[in-house]
């Protein structure tokens, strides 16, 4: 802290006092009432731990390469820099209209190409040159959603329609073959059949993939894409197509999401993305996947990359409201204990607590879970094309609920300042609600899960062969016992909690299966059974989801040698398992726990609150988001809101 | 609906389909797939009741003069109408600065103040005045959030500070009285006694109530409240004041939310605020109320209007979003349920039923309490000042959390066009979130609640004296007995609903007693005995809630004549208590229910949401949101983005 301010600041209090006529009577009050910051740093116990480590830790790669980005963008006036108190915060300016915001957007892109973030985006290919991409978007969505955004859209995808999102296969673009010209023929056949949210193509895009019906001699074959161009070089819409803006949105104004209308745009035979399927000059239809569902699913399987880098960067963002919160929870006082004592700390009150330290247990083992996703991903085969799936869907929708929760809980903690768009947390929730519904409705994902879980069931249970892949083989195991009395040291082991959480998996999917097979023994589709059962199917996708996020957060703890972090690690993986049980009402439910197990794993979460309390600074310290990155209620707050600061904001 | 815009829709579509090369093979799928937008109020069944009716229920009072109000909003360009297909909506134009949107509320206010809106809201006094003016607040607040802010300020109190919020005794500021010149001094001390989120005081506002510790001869006698003028008749700040802006915020930017710093403002010591104490000219201070924190309540008392409002706009805001994400429900279709089936309308996936539906009973049973704590609030008396703050603080926090979850369900509803500015969800929830932390932080709300349900339930031990008054007297009854078997004739009956709702309240404020009793036996103070009960504390303020909202509207449904709408009345008050049940794990956590009842209760939940289901859209039509509130996916979404839409935006 810059000694000169505080000097100024203090002589500035003092002369407050003088100025009340009676000194003598007022000086004793005011001098007691006036509020004094200390950095947290001072006032909390020193690091446990190594910090660095921790950070490697949940960061999982390309530390050097994320603060390399964070230099670059806290290096350059195209990122608002504000001056607050003796501190600079880079956060855009959401107070410009949706033009502006667009405009400074691309600027900010060109900055960064400029200074080669995109080197080898495209043409370098490896799983480090994919980590060290889905890095960048990582720190890129931090600072601004749209800048990431618009990065992912280059070359936008048009896929969703006004009357198609998440039903893919409805969409009503039509392409038919036109075996004279060798091209194929693309219509929007009606109004609901307009392309709808493409991302970047009200303003800039100059090409795009079109998904669209293939019709060959009049026989559907199917959705299909194909690149297509939609400006000139000048800038100017081709003929054929017709665009319009998507318009203001809640959040995302710097992306210029729009509408595309095709009247028989023209495509050579060669722009159809051939991968699975391709069309023989003379209008033969030729795929190497004879089944439609099956080509269907492979020609869909790129676009896990939206899904994986948005699970990636949903802890990310948590991760900054998180590191606010505590901060400011730490030097916010409020009321007082005792009479006439000094107001407490907000992080000093249990309830407090209570509402932040199981969000930081919480993203602690998603990061492990997003890191692992990545992994998983950028070593991709077909083989893993399925998990791939199936761990993309529930993680991006779990850690996504979850980042939007975090927002909500750490935005209120910080009252009326957590609105202020300066300190951040408010503005990222507008930002970043898009993320349940964008990429697969978070909803609708989970169910998928749930399905293939089922799926996976009814096969093992048709060939009497043993569950094989998505860590299910305890399914294979006999059923877990839980002890009947919970003592402290039972309810933070690991094995009672993969236990428990692996009881609840097992039993919520014989339930769902037998609830669907009983609701067609009564004379309903497949479908509807399954529709029908959307409670348990929801309860399904989260028992598997939390078990698989406990067990990679497990394995991360397990190769950690024994010592101070390690024992964090434990403190905050049994928070993890246990406030999963708090949190879900079917432990007592479907009875998986008793009354007393019940009472007894609630009084644990408490204690553990209040043992995690003295790490708490230094473990959103460990998150590396860098002090610009976060907001002025994190540091000196008073400093950055004195009339002084005025002059260099 | 304009037939000429719906034959020149066909026309399009037709011709769409004529495009296409070769029309006999794509035409069938093409006409197949081509979406058609039907009016709800075609695919639907007739209402089953009179729509006139169930509205003057739900509002309770002054539905002409809300009417009146929405039609003057609705005539003027001012309030940005905009036209969509052939339809118009009124909606702010978010795309504009905060300067922007400051001055246009300005002017909005002026149009308003010139139709004479505003006549009586400071003269007339009487409850019939107090509550037209309380529905005019809740109609300006669904048109926009800061316009109605911003009348709610005009003179508004200066009492939050940077470094004191919802411990409003803790505030800094200092007011010493001169004997001499007969005058109040009044100073900011330090930094963290400047005043801050004054509404109306960055740019407008020409007087404020300033909130001070008052000295007299330096002793403090707490918080007083004092009018100052603090802009000239030409707008200019007034010496000895300093004033600057808070800045740009997640929502309300068409509020000019500012900071105050005092240096020595005299203010005449007639204009002590002196309803509760005064000071005389010698300087002697005198209170008809000798206990200082009974003098601080009955000083505070008046800001409780704020909270009524508050309760009572949340309401119809979720309103706003649940009839426009039901009536895009029965339009929007997604999927089909059986193979080559036609795709399915949203609202008719029970996984879909069951996100609305519960929130539509709620809204409704909301609307109830409000009313009631509306009319407790207009015809208060002094001995009613204890039960309207403590219904004032439950309602608030309960409904503005309700408001949220509602507002973020449906947003999530409508995908992404639920983020569309133009579709109001999506901005609603930035622009009231900040209800859950002003006027009382929600969270500090719910903790007084259950600290004065305590005081209560102390009292009548000590005194041996029956529980009265806050609708406790239950508590004087022996325990209801909830019979084993749960038949769908008992879930539905009042009895049943209050007994179980009366037990849960009745068996928490009993644990509540005894937890906090057994940390003080520990050797904790009271104040830290309340503070490590928190969580009790917060499931027995909802129990009350719950119990009290339950009560209200089923005295509502009771004074209904036998017939279609008391019946769904019922249907909806069963879905409200059934999905308390649902929702709150106390019930199996505390034992008030068997696993076997708790899971037949949310077995009549679904039926509840199929036989709900044919009445959403009567019921969300009863809301009497005027269709230019509403948005464009609530009606022919597909007109209202089409082509030839784009000429009359």
């Amino acid at each position: 802290m810059d000694p000169q301010s505080a000097a100024a600041r203090h002589v500035a209090i003092i002369a407050g006092h003088l100025n009340c006529p009676s000194p003598s009577a007022v000086a004793p009050l005011a001098l007691a009432a006036c509020l004094h910051y200390d950095p947290p740093e001072l006032s909390e116990k020193p690091p446990a731990f190594d910090l660095a480590t921790l950070r490697r830790v949940l960061d999982g790669h390309d530390l050097a390469a994320r603060d390399w980005l964070f230099r670059l963008m806290e290096e350059s006036p195209l990122f608002c820099p504000r001056g607050r108190g003796d501190r600079t915060f880079v956060v855009p300016d959401y107070n410009q209209t949706k033009e502006q915001q667009r405009a400074v957007t691309m600027r900010r892109i060109e900055y960064l190409l400029h200074r080669r973030v995109f080197e080898g985006w495209v043409t370098g290919s490896g799983p480090e040159a994919e980590l060290r991409k889905l890095a960048f978007f990582e720190c890129i969505a931090i600072y601004d959603h749209s800048l990431s955004i618009k990065l992912g859209v280059k070359g936008c995808f048009a896929m969703t329609e006004l009357g198609h999102g998440s039903n893919v296969r409805g969409i009503e673009t039509i392409a038919t073959y036109d075996t004279n010209t060798r091209e194929f023929v693309i219509n929007t056949p009606c109004e609901s059949a307009q392309k709808y949210w493409i991302g970047g193509v009200a303003n800039d895009a100059t090409h795009t993939i079109i998904f669209s019906q293939l019709l060959i001699n009049g026989i559907s074959q199917g959705i299909h894409a194909f690149v297509a161009q939609i400006r000139d070089v000048d800038g100017n819409v081709r003929p054929n197509v017709r665009i319009a803006d998507c318009g203001h949105k809640t959040g995302l104004n710097g992306v210029d999401n729009g509408r595309i209308w095709f009247d028989n745009l023209r495509v050579p035979r060669e722009d159809l993305l051939n991968s699975v399927a391709d069309v023989l000059p003379d209008g033969q239809y030729v795929s190497s996947i004879k089944d439609k569902d099956r080509r269907f699913a492979a020609f869909m399987a790129p676009l896990t990359f939206g899904r994986v880098n948005i699970a990636a960067t949903a802890v990310y963002i948590s991760k900054v409201a998180l590191a606010i919160a505590v901060r400011y929870g730490l030097t916010r006082r409020a009321f007082s204990i005792s009479a006439n004592g000094p107001e407490v700390p907000l992080l000093d009150y249990p309830s407090h607590q209570w509402r932040l330290l199981p969000l930081i247990a919480k993203i602690c083992a998603m990061s492990s879970a997003a890191n692992y996703l990545k992994r998983l991903y950028v070593k991709r085969t077909p083989e893993t094309n399925k998990s791939i799936h199936i761990y993309s869907s529930s993680l991006k929708a779990t850690l996504t609920w979850h980042n939007m929760r975090t927002l909500q809980e750490c935005r209120k903690t910080c009252g009326g300042q957590g609105l202020k768009t300066e300190n951040r947390i408010g503005i990222l929730i507008g930002e970043y609600d898009v993320q349940s519904t964008f990429e697969g409705d978070n909803n609708v994902l989970m169910q998928q899960v749930s399905k293939a879980l089922l799926a996976e069931y009814l096969a093992a249970e048709k060939m009497k062969s043993p569950f094989e892949g998505l860590g299910l083989e305890h399914m294979n195991d006999p059923c877990p016992i839980i002890p009947a009395d919970l003592t402290s040291c039972t309810l933070r082991s690991i094995k009672f909690q993969l236990d428990l959480l692996c009881l609840r998996e097992r039993d919520l999917l014989g339930r769902y299966a037998s609830e669907v097979s009983q609701y067609q023994a009564h004379g309903e589709s497949k479908q509807m059974a399954v529709l029908l059962s959307h409670q348990l199917a929801d309860e399904l996708a989260r028992a598997f989801t939390e078990r698989t996020i406990l067990q990679i957060f497990a394995d991360d703890e397990m190769i950690q040698s024994a010592g101070p972090l390690k024992e964090l690690l434990g403190l905050l993986r049994s928070m993890y398992a246990l406030i999963c049980v708090e949190e879900d009402a079917s432990f007592l439910r479907y009875g998986y726990l008793s009354l007393e197990s019940a009472a007894a794993a609630r009084k644990e979460v408490m204690k553990l609150c209040g043992e995690l309390r003295p790490d708490a600074l230094s473990v959103v310290s460990s998150f590396g988001i860098p002090d610009a990155f976060l907001s002025p209620i994190a540091f000196d707050w008073i400093q950055a809101n004195s009339w002084a600061s005025l002059s260099n904001e």
